[in-house]
């Protein structure tokens, strides 16, 4: 049986305007590979309703999973949340059981509730709560969206509480092999491999080091027995 | 006159599997910002050729400018010259100026331009070449979509390539202020400056430190007078 597939989309003006390099698609895209779901697109959009909106519908009815990161804070420009909710005609307002949650954190910390921080208890109908380990104001679960947080620490936090709840797939096994010639001279091999090895994936990634060329092949694959075979032909013909 | 809009595609299987860290998108969206053209939407996918020629039409036909990375190497996984041509309907072969280049180039390394490496010289006809002073094989401009390599120098020297050929706009000024309060004290605030200033995008962007709460806050527009006027509204209301 095929994989699970997921996209992600990434909320935020900060990451299109290059004032901050965004780093939860490489977290998000090693641990999907990890747990066997494949991420097979990603999109990264502004904080504009119509461009939330748009990428939620699409991403939502091509895939099994939809991660989002970005836009679920208290300022006026967090509006992932009742975007999310326009995508799915859901009625939003603040939810009496992440209002609970708040007011508890909020207790504790000896800050005050208010207007601005009530709107992270903003949660769609029929959505399920994701939990924050790290600063409370909860994530949730609407359909097949997983709306999540920017911050890295907190976006990481709540991955490690979805992805336990999904059914993965066989992890992507992967080997590796550094090679010290050039990507052209190895090429017509590698496509003979390809076709040889069609379960597998065989990527080439050249590199240029101190002025020496080289590449990484990296062979990728359900099954390990078949990866070891085409790394042993590679690793063969390379002379390794 | 409102700035030309851009999107860019990221082509890749190394980094939808998380291998491979992404540098090409945050480099992108900087120098785009500096020259006044706003990227309003990135796309990462695989080496997939109907997700790669699917990905250029919507985006072609959206934006005024398709930036793509990945793809345009020697190996069989490099399959964006071909798909890109597929998009436009345009005829791809083998190109002469495209080849007179890689023959010169290999003639000076002494090494052999074999089936491989001819690859790259695959053009779509009514395409311009992208010059490439790092390694060579070009890049190539069709209708408004720019074909750049995904090796991030080679990357960059093109975008360094490209980008004076373009006409911008006015670039985006930016303003920030560090403050050492939660976001949530501070919403309630910036929502009413941003009502007033609605010219401008005023950003939150909280961080925690070593247990300290606060945000930095980001004040974007083109008219330097009024981000002046917004950053200095912002520092009276904060005290600093």
């Amino acid at each position: 049986m095929a994989n699970p597939t997921a996209a992600m989309l990434v909320i935020g003006d900060e990451i299109l305007s290059g004032r901050t390099r965004d780093s939860n698609m490489y977290f998000l895209a090693q641990q999907l590979t990890q747990v066997g779901i494949d991420l097979a697109e990603v999109r990264v959009v502004a904080d504009d309703a119509d461009a939330i909106v748009d990428a939620v519908k699409a991403l939502s009815a091509r895939y099994d999973h939809v991660f989002t990161s970005g836009g679920i804070g208290p300022t006026h420009d967090d509006i992932t949340a009742d975007c999310i909710a326009r995508a799915f005609d859901a009625h939003i307002d603040v939810r009496a059981d992440a209002r609970a949650l708040l007011e508890a954190h909020y207790k504790r910390t000896g800050a005050e509730l208010n207007a601005a921080r009530l709107r992270m208890a903003r949660i769609p109908d029929g959505a399920t709560l994701i939990d924050n380990p790290v600063s409370t104001a909860p994530g949730f679960t609407i359909a097949n969206v997983h709306v999540m947080a920017g911050v890295p620490a907190v976006f990481e936090a709540m991955v490690a509480s979805v992805l336990p709840t999904l059914t993965g797939g066989k992890p992507l096994l992967s080997q590796s092999l550094r090679i010290l010639r050039g990507e052209g001279e190895i090429a017509a091999f590698l496509g003979s491999l390809a076709a040889e090895f069609s379960d597998l994936s065989i990527g080439c990634y050249p590199f240029q080091q101190n002025g020496i060329y080289g590449a990484n092949v990296v062979i990728r694959g359900a099954e390990g027995a078949r990866v070891d075979a085409a790394m042993t032909r590679l690793a063969t013909e390379m002379g390794t």
